[in-house]
């Protein structure tokens, strides 16, 4: 349930009739997500219009809620000083996103439009490794000293707070900007207005560092319910903010990468229907490649029994659903602790207590599938109760295999410091294929008059 | 890099030699979400011990981070009066949320021990059918009317707020309860003393109704920015709010189950390393048993052609080859499509589109996975050019149906109002791996001497 006041209809006829000013005020009663949806819309030539339209005090926030492509439709067409004034608006960390996606050429003329001090930062963020802390911080926190009255911070925040990205976590530093404690605004105005800052500030702040990975943020956001997470440097100084807005898109991006890995495919940033066709079959074929490196060795492998399948063309039928079950039996088990590892249920520590607890499921699931397929085969080819027998026996093994290599082989692959989701799908289909295989002729030759 | 300056050993002395005195000071220092950490993981009769060290303030806070089975623990060794305290210290929210998991009789403790009030609140909210927007909200929000300057605003949520879950959202109501604006703490502050709420408030209101999906309480969140999100009921009256952490753990759960679905489970609601071998059992079983039927008609079709692979064995050696790579390039496109579904990026009306989209891509993947097999058959197999051109006319039709299948069926499956990620995986192999061998043999028939 999302109410909008003027649809879009409404909006474009403003637009033909070139009725600015009743557009404005439109424009000023709507959300600024939704302004820039709407300017998403338009053809390339009404965008700057629109843009141009808006209040000062919407443009920036329109602006960084834009595209990248969006967003250079518009630099193109506004004047310098207009690019000047929404550059030094913008938030540190909205600047930074824009400008890694720009080309060259605009990112220079954005820079050259920045104020010194906004240019000199812009420039020091984006120096920071992708997808670390620094690389997703903003520079617009709210700071407050130790010495200050309750009554003092307030009149801080209220004289400061234009400028920030929040104003709700309160950050204590001291003279050399080392983090001291951390209170927030709720904590101030429910105390009294000669409290101390400092008898009211929590000191065991939990902070990250600049160099750390943006899902640890992320992580410990969402574990500890804050607002935002101070950031500080090698020497314990407060250089940066992440809010948990920021902290939710990183969590989204990185669950839609952990979704492409397991899905056979090289993560990318672009949403799908952006994505042009040679760039998502690119991210496709390098593992469908490597997966069919998998069927090479299971091709193999049934190329050396050609003779056995000859003799007994019956066995021929159980191929697939072998090494299919066992390869949906592998990525149930996998799927369940490569998510694990991802929200941090699951450690490596955990190795054991996972094969443990797969070898005890595999065993009852193995046992259940076993005796399902016996009575099938049985049922369905009368007088093949050795092949219903060969069929059952291998299903077990089959199972218990998948579901112990499925569980340890994320672990594992963590511990290598290698990433679960990108390495478990591929290994485990082409090791549980081929040992399935070699599992089903194994026990065909031991049961079988072959 | 978290800082906690007790580490686990000190406070676990600090328990045994009952210096709980400055057990209590140490605890107080922590944050409130490690302290609940702390207290799970010690020995059962412990637990209360420790807990019931904490200080006042502190006490309800932690309780409603311990898992429900801890919360049991402690309820079963605490007196009446201490649970009739936590009770009414919680947040409708979070009481909600453990009484949906706590057995009959303790449930019937716990509300016999809360305030009337507070019973008869719990007592609603119980009734919201699950995974509502009813469901995950707090009735604790900070209301203001439209008539008060700021000045009143601002002593009233001091006088408030302590009770309230979050006071930086501000929802604006008239005497018969319904939503009129919304405002925050930042705009209250910046704003000058006798300004009235009326002309600060945002009357552009983004609501959600208590009946609907919690997944929508989430797009909106994550869309907008927001901190909370007022819930109303049928007559548009403010009944409650949902604050960004509640959603972020809504977010988390709904993407592991979607995982789950993906990899061919039913969802648990319980993390891996807390679920016993019984039901993690159940949970995989009917899915592969579903599966093991897609097995049995794939078998069907082999055995059909049980003579035609006697009499041309060297065929059977790129079965499991193409219905593999068939089913992962189909699986690459349904988890694209299911993600953007969950996201929210792509819509049912997109059909056509996405169907434009894969089929191109796919044409691209298949001509490419169609040479290199001719080649690689060509030079594995000598003289043998014939199947060579059959494997990869057959790779080429099935990567383009698998792809254009995989694309569409989610989108299919949402339209009919069904769970992409439930049905997407176990249809797809199934329809797949049939749709590949009947390919197979229709190319060998028409291109082989058989």
């Amino acid at each position: 349930m999302e109410t909008r006041k003027f649809d879009d209809q409404v909006l474009l006829e403003l637009i033909d009739r070139r009725n600015f000013k009743q557009l404005r005020q439109a424009l000023d009663g709507m959300n600024e997500v939704d302004v820039a949806t709407f300017i998403e819309q338009l053809p390339r030539e009404k965008m700057a219009v629109v843009f141009r339209t808006l209040p000062k005090t919407m443009a920036a926030d329109v602006f960084s809620n834009l595209e990248p492509e969006s967003q250079q439709i518009i630099i193109d067409a506004i004047t310098d000083q207009e690019l000047s004034i929404i550059i030094d608006d913008l938030f540190v960390d909205d600047a930074v996103d824009m400008l890694e996606e720009l080309p060259a050429n605009v990112v220079k003329r954005v820079l050259k439009n920045a104020a010194p001090d906004t240019r000199q930062l812009i420039n020091q963020f984006l120096k920071y490794p992708e997808n670390s802390a620094g690389s997703i911080m903003t520079a617009e926190f709210t700071d407050l000293r130790a010495t200050m009255t309750v009554k003092e911070a307030i009149s801080h925040i209220r004289r400061t707070g234009q400028e920030r990205e929040t104003i709700y976590t309160c950050y204590v530093i001291d003279s050399a900007r080392h983090l001291e404690g951390v209170t927030t605004v709720k904590d101030l105005l429910l105390a009294k207005d000669d409290e101390l800052v400092a008898n009211l500030m929590d000191t065991d702040v939990i902070a990250v560092h600049t160099m750390d990975d943006q899902e640890e943020v992320v992580h410990i956001l969402s574990k500890y319910d804050f607002l935002a997470l101070p950031v500080v440097d090698h020497e314990s100084r407060l250089v940066g903010i992440i809010t948990i807005d920021d902290a939710i898109d990183v969590m989204e991006q990185e669950t839609t990468e952990d979704f492409e890995k397991m899905g056979g495919m090289i993560p990318s940033e672009k949403p799908y229907l952006k994505t042009g066709v040679v760039e998502l079959a690119k991210n496709r074929i390098v593992w469908l490649l490597v997966l069919m490196i998998s069927g090479l060795i299971t091709g193999g492998i049934l190329g050396r029994f050609e003779e056995t399948l000859a003799a007994m063309p019956i066995l021929v039928t159980f191929v697939t659903m072998l090494t299919g079950t066992g390869g949906n039996a592998g990525s149930q088990s996998s799927t369940l602790i490569i998510r694990g590892l991802a929200t941090g249920e699951i450690k490596t520590s955990d190795l054991f207590a996972v094969l443990w607890k797969e070898l005890r499921v595999s065993t009852v699931i193995g046992l259940i599938l076993a005796a399902a397929n016996y009575l099938r085969v049985v049922i369905m080819y009368p007088g093949q109760s050795a092949v219903a027998l060969v069929v059952a026996v291998t299903m077990f093994f089959v199972i218990v295999m998948a579901k112990t290599i499925g569980g340890m082989l994320p672990i594992v692959t963590q511990a290598l410091g290698a990433d679960p989701a990108l390495m478990a799908a591929p290994l485990l289909t082409t090791v549980v294929d081929a040992a399935a295989l070699l599992v089903y002729f194994a026990v065909a030759f031991a049961l079988l008059p072959i």
